[in-house]
């Protein structure tokens, strides 16, 4: 049975409706009947081929919950039925010295679950079982799917650091940022959130920031002088990053999860003087994203999500282009298709003739 | 009795014969009589006013050994005739939370030795007693000497990274870098000396290298590609930092010691994928630079010097600037000086009569 999917032809194409045949299930994978997916960045990097290695027609979606609807004869871990998210790795060899330390996103040959293959602004999905994460039940879906990307390229900088008694600013307060916020708040640090945008201030005292700094404002950058432990940012335009360093205490971090265009820029001197550090981090491994869906359980931690039919795919894509999700936006494929895993995928059929007749 | 020195009359000129008469001792503060003082690449940067905070005429001067020759009546850790070693720090307040924890470093009232005041081109210099560390009897003085600064301006960052099992690669062997490579190895890691001089070759092994990689080798950055966890980085010349990111394994730490004059110029993917970093370090406190004297009595860890009479100092500055050290010049007051606390400063007497005769 064909999987329906939503797919660009081309780079930079808008999503269309697009069907395809899914291979024989391997003994190791299973196929997720999908009930949300949520709509990452990085999903229109790949819909636009920044990175050089989208394959078309390109099915995005990377932040996936949905049901076990079947599963290969070598798996043992999962059942028919079960709840699991799916994020951005679809893959690794499982056999190499990384993927037997739970390092698996550093497999030489792991792979993303759209790049060379069809993702989750679809019906179903077929991925490797050991890349399908349980969802523990006090998640709603819609809640956890942001975490499966968005959420774990947060929480693993941060679970990395010694946090105690720290004061951590998270740059940037969108689909990463206000995840940022809610796990710092809940590590117990005095977070700060630092936006250019000043609508966002109640907000992000909402999700755990004790004090909004608008980056806009005058003096910002001598008001803030040596203020923060560890400086998250996500955001993906350049700033001036010799002035963030300044804004860092000695022995500060800034960490790097939001990749902007242009070089870093910053003089050996903004490092040296304070033995501060700059961080590159990305998403976590299997294991580290179950923990985080378990914390954020126990924590209430999720993302503020606006949902949208699977069919709205494109009007998704539309809105995180333009910067205007608030917080993150997830695909939802009616419950029909969800609520019975052995089900036609009736939702997406239901969406595609709402698409045809627009 | 005036202090015989050698110093700059303002930016940029050569080292002239200078006497001074010395403020009253406080205190807290002991005089020393030197017998021997390092040249650092930052003497260079001070009499040129490269950073802005020059004070002319500037005596240079801050890898000092010597004995003591004098104490303020608060000092009780120190002793007449007592043989101490004086790094870039003179003092700091003493009292503030950075004193109080053995960061002094970062004490907001930290004053350098050159800075706003004379250094060690000199026959006696005065300073902190806090800031005198006593020099282990294993060491020679020639040797310890440059350990006050390039010493623990490679000590401290090696020291703040768990190196067990570690890959350390030290880009650059000069007076930094020859003393990294003994360092690293002291503590057990797997060494490579990175340089553009393959005439180090074989003083790099002996400094405890297992391996010298020329950087302007063919394909050099594909070769030594994802080989190191650490590098240390001592050169004071722009580089190709995004490819120096390429020769760190997932998870490695490039650590800046040199201040290169450029920015650093990486792109935020390089540190993204594989979780790396960018570190800076400096120096380290006087309870960091008692420590490190004592590893390297133990391990015979010491610099390669070539020694030069105090009274040519401008020759040690211009074999400096040329890049011509083998590793580190110290110049030395003569004996009669040094072995006598209380006789003349005859040394530098005889000094400045051969600097007049060329």
């Amino acid at each position: 049975m064909k999987i329906n999917a939503y797919a660009a032809a081309a780079a930079k194409k808008s999503l269309k409706p697009f069907a395809y045949e899914p291979a024989q299930l391997k003994s190791d994978e299973i196929e997720v009947q999908i009930t949300h997916c949520g709509i990452c960045h990085s999903d229109v990097h790949m819909i636009d081929n920044d990175w050089g290695n989208a394959q078309f027609p390109l099915v995005p979606g990377h932040e996936i919950v949905g049901t076990v609807r079947a599963v290969g004869f070598g798996v043992k871990r999962l059942r028919v039925g079960q709840r699991v998210g799916v994020g951005w790795q679809a893959s690794s060899c499982g056999e190499c010295a990384r993927c037997q330390s739970s390092e698996e996103t550093l497999c030489a040959r792991n792979q993303g679950v759209i790049v060379g293959r069809h993702g989750g602004f679809a019906d179903r999905v077929q991925v490797s079982a050991r890349f399908a994460i349980p969802i523990p039940d006090g998640l709603k879906s819609e809640v956890a799917a942001p975490l499966l990307c968005g959420g774990i390229t947060v929480y693993t900088p941060l679970r990395a650091e010694k946090l105690q008694g720290k004061r951590v600013g998270v740059i940037g307060i969108g689909g990463l940022g206000h995840l940022a916020l809610q796990f710092a708040a809940a590590f117990g640090c005095e977070v700060t959130a630092f936006s250019a945008s000043p609508d966002k201030e109640r907000e992000a005292l909402k999700f755990g920031a004790e004090e909004f700094a608008c980056t806009k404002e005058k003096s910002f950058f001598e008001k803030y002088a040596g203020s923060q432990d560890i400086l998250l940012t996500t955001v993906t335009v350049d700033q001036d990053w010799n002035a963030w360093m300044g804004v860092l205490r000695p022995h500060g971090s800034l960490i790097v999860v939001g990749a902007s265009p242009g070089t870093l820029n910053i003089s050996p001197f903004s490092l040296i003087m304070g033995y501060k550090s700059v961080k590159g981090s990305m998403i976590g491994s299997p294991r580290l994203i179950e923990e985080m869906l378990q914390f954020a359980a126990r924590h209430k931690i999720g993302a503020l999500v606006e949902k949208l039919p699977m069919a709205e795919a494109e009007e998704g894509i539309r809105r995180v282009r333009a910067g205007k999700a608030r917080y993150r936006i997830v695909l939802e494929n009616a419950p029909a298709a969800s609520s019975k895993a052995s089900s036609a995928p009736k939702s997406v059929a239901a969406a595609k003739k709402k698409a045809k007749r627009k």
